[in-house]
């Protein structure tokens, strides 16, 4: 049975049903489904809108739906249209006639919005406790390893020698601004729409305040054409799971690069790696190309819930039904990476001495020795031009700057001095960069304990 | 049973298959694959790779796993990595240990493309079937509307008169586009890597030429290592497919223009429009919307598998798993959308009266009264002032250009004569437009055998 | 010269000259240049890590450069690299030699994206101003028309009857939630990079915290890794400045469809419109349709931005100096954008009248008819097929509900009764909807105190 | 003054002619303007429907006005809507009054739109001449480079050895495909819009044919309303596009890996690295890092068409002119990298020994080894088995494959003898791999054949 029949005089197109179907999309948020449908109810009955009998067989049912459900004694019907379609008719089964009130004051484009809402504000509450656990992770790691030295980067060139902590740090900034972004969203997800009815509001003395507070939204949505219409959490959601999957897209990219046996900076675990089925020599980082190759799935649902959304006239159109496909592919793929990255770093060892190796007359300290120059009196560009032939000169001779005795040092400029040779070791120039934020091992110390505060605040906020 | 592993100490972790395993993706590919297999198989008997025994008892064993599949005797186990997996573990109860001769002279690299080329390009032939149907009812629709007159526009503005055929026809070469860009795809995608082994090519005497020819591919991928790493033909179809959802989302926007009560141009059959849950006088061009809201999914998918591959090196890495998971999902919403724009079309009427009615007083004709003036001598800048001038007065009287008497007329300019009002009529207005490609029926009519004949070429070349 | 040229033999190609600067784009930025320079001389000299006398000659001629530049008497050399370049190029030509020492403790990296987030800052103050004023544009044309009545759309259906305020404050909480966001986002862009030097810090005694306090940044960066190779802000403000420009779209659409003759709800100024160079009775809603069709470069960049940063390893890469090209472009389209809505928007009457009439038997009364029924103790359901028969019949007969009278209307059911007929017309049915947020005279007026409300907090947030 | 002023009575807003100024994009076409209009002047002359002397004055001014911009006499006033008003009025200055009849039978809609396709073609024709001296490089650096061995990567993991030139040539197929794509879209390129007028056609006796011969395209469009608002060529050129960038992304990628001091593998020159202002050591690849940095303008630019186009009404809409700020920053930024790709190869030298060494002890012969056992008679996933193993036991005795006595081999399984060791060198390994599109020498020589013949067909097909 059709709930909108009365007008019209041919049947549905079978087509159209499987075509127009989300049942299988939108059957996830059958939990928060009935809890939208629990606070409408109760507010309902205590509003005598409905008979407080009617309020109360209606949640007593959808109780039972509830616990149906997570026993699996009952399943919704593939046949149904969606998933609010399949528990009305539930409900209708369980406890007949009364069934139908829940529907007073109420309209699906109300309803989809506030259940879409709820249920990524319970996943968010996941993905951000998966995120503070794998800085959690990072932060821990880290302080092992403040006086593991291995090259910078910049241009994937050999720039300055850092910690292993602190290049592990920079994730745990990344994710950092991650989990604030998704806080900053809670506020405009849990906005209620509940109450904006079709598009105009209703005239049932409905209490929304009521409802919000059971439901523990933030406030009401303040227009009802923008409740049922507005989609922006969504499309910001997916916007802020894009820059988390970017940052792991990074962070996979170099534990790739670490696991060749050119780098050799890390031995990702049997567990966390596969091999080749015509290779027996393999032991293929896969998790980490997987996590990287899905960037594509969250960057594409970001483009397509912007594309659904352009230039649609006010208020609730169809073409918004699409929203939860985008959502829920952006939210599943960014959830399992964000796990399967936490698994992956408990199950990798770094090979720190390889790291260290690494540095051997790479020329990561020329920046050292030119600020030598600088403090004895020269300009940064003159101290430049000459580290710069030096290097020069070391590269012909394949040798390291740190290999060359002061007579050298001296031939290439007179203010060179024992005090240089001494600033010349990989460890030195590390330990030199105190500056805040910086890589010597008091800094990034400073900084681990600014992390650890960072996280003993927000549990306690995430607590409260 | 792991293939791969002799070196492996620990177990994979259980988090790992499941984030791996790609077998609800791949398993649409089971008849590809077992196709690819039987060409592999009898190509290496007939080589002496493997015995005629061996070949022809995995022949014989897949064919009886396609029977099985198809019979619904048999299915894959959803515990299987992937689809490949799931059909050599079958193979193997079926045959024993001849199965794992399959492998010979081949890589999962190999095999898994050449799956997917020759699945997307069996739905190619589907989907430019199911396009030509369109373009089909277009022009049977059109041959019947030569004559049905309403207001053609720019910036949604009443521009000239067009026919109904016109406009209808507009989209036919919007489709014909779309055969033709598919059809220039195929030989790219029937370029076949299977050969290319794992990425260098193989030391086994096998023969490419042979497979291609059973699989009726274009040719040999030229190069190993871009044999199994090149995505190209996935991008392609979807850069394909997105236009054509472009396409089918400006004839839905158009058809829930018209749909409008302001409009009111078309009547959506009951068959093909849904109701309103609160609103019971609601007649909602819903299939129109989910089309233009499923442009998002395919343009979603086609920046998927560009950032997939962006900056990848060679030859395979595993981040191109995914490719299947963008390809068909561009590939399924597009297919269904196509099919359900047909019924769309089939179930609609045009409602030529209102559009008729729509001109009046639209000034769609002003042009033609502008061109008036310029056969008059006038220059065209001179003689769009001068119209400008009258439509402004009109339009303060609330009439149109057609109800305007000569003699008003010459107050505006004195050459304006007989021969001018009888230009003004809408019809006549949209009759004049006589040029290659215009309005007029007799335009429109040679359009339409043009489009008959693209049709007949189209469906020759299709049969040989 | 080059800065860097010690270690190299040959001379840069003149094609990576060109290819490789950047200074058409990043010259925007010269004026943050000038700031964040002074700031890091001043910091430089306090801390004795240069002169003061020297701090002081680079901070007055740095100051000379922004006076130059303003009056124009000075304007930056097409052929240096980038506009920081240039203006160090002034700097030595204004002080000699002491110019140089700017650079001590600091690399370009860490001043560029030092100037690029406070340019953006800047100019988000910009636009957050110009989305007020929008918003205040909105809520001060809705105060009006509370009472002016029109078709409430859903799926471009007739829905139910809505006030023209109430649509129009549909807009304001968009634009609310729009600068909300942008809010949310200054404490990621003001975290100030500056110290970072090239990648790992810095061993000069420099006080990142006195910097921070004079360009007015909320944090420093806390790890210089991260600090030089972040560009999430860009990303965000991206993807804030899409939604902005999705929501623009929406608005646009409907001033398209409005402003046709078939909607006739509108009238837009000639000052915001444009004729046609053939058809002479136009008027285009040309500023509509390029704010809708520039929500394309938006998207593009917001994609692009994404795509530069995917799976980057740390710390910079040189594919990050693409990030101001993307920035620049999103920045440009939505300020301009919103400028040219609320211009647009200043010269657009609402033509209420028609809006009204457009009412007249579309049914959107027909909810209140089955609420009606509801009241008097039918379930939703029965109500909803009874009118569904009542619409079609009145279709048939080409009359409204509101044409009814309580004869007929008891012919369908008993129940109906004087006060049914009383709820038929279309403004008790809209001053029916009195729920918070509904689009009663009464539930709307409570919405614009609120939003006004919300307009002088900002306000005071934003001058204190 | 405004060409369509009569029936506006206040002028244009001075922000809205800024607004939708195109000129400084659009100007580029400023040759394809003149001659689309010198074709269709001759047609207005030789069809009689404008006066010989006419013609023939209005092809002259034209081609005075060509000159003068090539000598720079003349530059487009900035205050012009767009080049083609640019060009009309300096046309009006050199000619007169005769100058306003070009405009006959013509519309900025269609005029625009076949520019936009002229100038689009002959970048395309430019774009495909650099692919191609690409492609030559290539092949030519390939052909000396077939026995110049290095590791063959799958997951950035060692795999099998394959020759420098195998390597190289998968990037010539790649360009090849790109080429194919780019001359199969020519077709649809230069379907001639010009005589759709505004969207319906003319009543002028025009000859579409003539035009379409005169410019050489290929057909004309068959449908006017199609004719003016067709913009799939510019998806498909930026799609095309898209995908060359990926192409130039994966090889950038590859050379900034193989620049590292890890993988040494290249050199690139002097002229087309960069070094780094504080650290005086560094090479930067910064043109590879550029390009890879890039795609994201093209992939931007694509998101952007698709997105401007997505449900538009027919026919031509505003939105329309952004196709051109699109095409433009893809063509440009396509065509430079092209270049710059080709400048950096130039200046590359591959470190061939450092290539040679990298394979040692690196397993990437293992799989000859299980194919060993498989033609002794095993099946491959026994063998398979077996090497697993051995592997391991290599990797605990740090030493590979190929330092294994046949002794140590036959512990592992007694098969093996004299003719495995053989099989072992990794330069045997990659002789062996002699299947069609494989890696030996043999196999790469026969490919480079066969692309030097598809070069000399390609350039005789071009210079037909």
């Amino acid at each position: 049975m059709k709930l909108w029949g009365g007008r019209f005089s041919k049947e549905t197109a079978k087509e159209v049903e499987t075509f127009s179907s989300s049942i299988h999309i939108d059957s996830k948020m059958w939990e928060a489904d009935i809890k939208t449908s629990v606070a409408h109810a109760r507010m309902l009955g205590d509003k005598k809108i409905i008979s407080l009998d009617d309020s109360e067989r209606i949640i007593h049912g959808l109780q039972q739906i509830k616990a149906e459900s997570q026993s699996g004694e009952w399943t919704f019907d593939d046949g149904a249209e969606d998933i609010h379609g399949a528990i009305e008719q539930r409900l209708f089964q369980l406890i007949g006639i009364a069934a139908k009130k829940i529907h007073t004051a109420r309209s699906r484009n109300d309803q989809v919005a506030t259940d879409t809402r709820l249920y990524l504000h319970d996943k968010i509450k996941v993905l951000t406790q998966e995120l503070k656990s794998l800085q959690k992770q990072l932060v821990d790691q880290a302080q092992k390893h403040t006086n593991s030295i291995l090259p910078g980067m910049t241009h994937l060139q050999h720039a300055q020698p850092v910690s292993l902590a602190h290049h592990l740090m920079a994730y745990f900034w990344m994710f950092q601004r991650d989990v604030e972004r998704l806080m900053d969203s809670l506020p405009r997800i849990l906005s209620l729409p509940l109450g904006s009815a079709a598009l105009a509001g209703t005239g049932f003395p409905i209490d929304r305040q009521m409802v919000c507070e059971e439901l523990q939204f933030s406030k009401v949505c303040e227009n009802s054409l923008d409740g049922v219409s507005d989609r922006d959490f969504v499309i910001e959601f997916l916007a802020d799971a894009s820059i988390i999957m970017m940052h792991l897209s990074r962070f996979c990219e170099e534990l790739i690069l670490w696991n060749t046996p050119e780098f050799n900076f890390v031995e990702l675990g049997d567990e966390v790696t596969t091999g080749s089925s015509i290779m027996p020599q393999k032991k293929n980082p896969d998790m980490a190309e997987l996590i990287r190759g899905r960037v594509g799935r969250v960057y594409g649902a970001l483009m397509g819930a912007l594309t659904m959304m352009k230039a649609l006239p006010l208020s609730y159109n169809r073409d918004m039904q699409e929203d939860k496909e985008h959502l829920f592919q952006g939210l599943e793929t960014v959830l399992s990476c964000v796990q399967m990255m936490n698994l992956m770093l408990q199950k990798t060892s770094w090979k720190t001495e390889n790291m260290s190796k690494a540095l051997k007359a790479d020329f990561s300290n020329a920046t050292d020795l030119a600020d030598d120059l600088v403090e004895k009196g020269l300009s940064f560009r003159e101290a430049h031009e000459v580290v710069g032939h030096i290097v020069q000169d070391c590269i012909s001779n394949k040798i390291g700057l740190e290999d060359l005795s002061l007579n050298t040092l001296k031939k290439f400029h007179v203010l060179f001095d024992q005090n240089t040779t001494a600033k010349l070791s990989h460890r030195a120039v590390m330990n030199a960069r105190t500056s805040e934020g910086g890589t010597s091992p008091t800094s990034v110390e400073a900084q681990i304990a600014k992390a650890y505060e960072k996280m003993s605040l927000s549990s306690v906020v995430n607590n409260s």
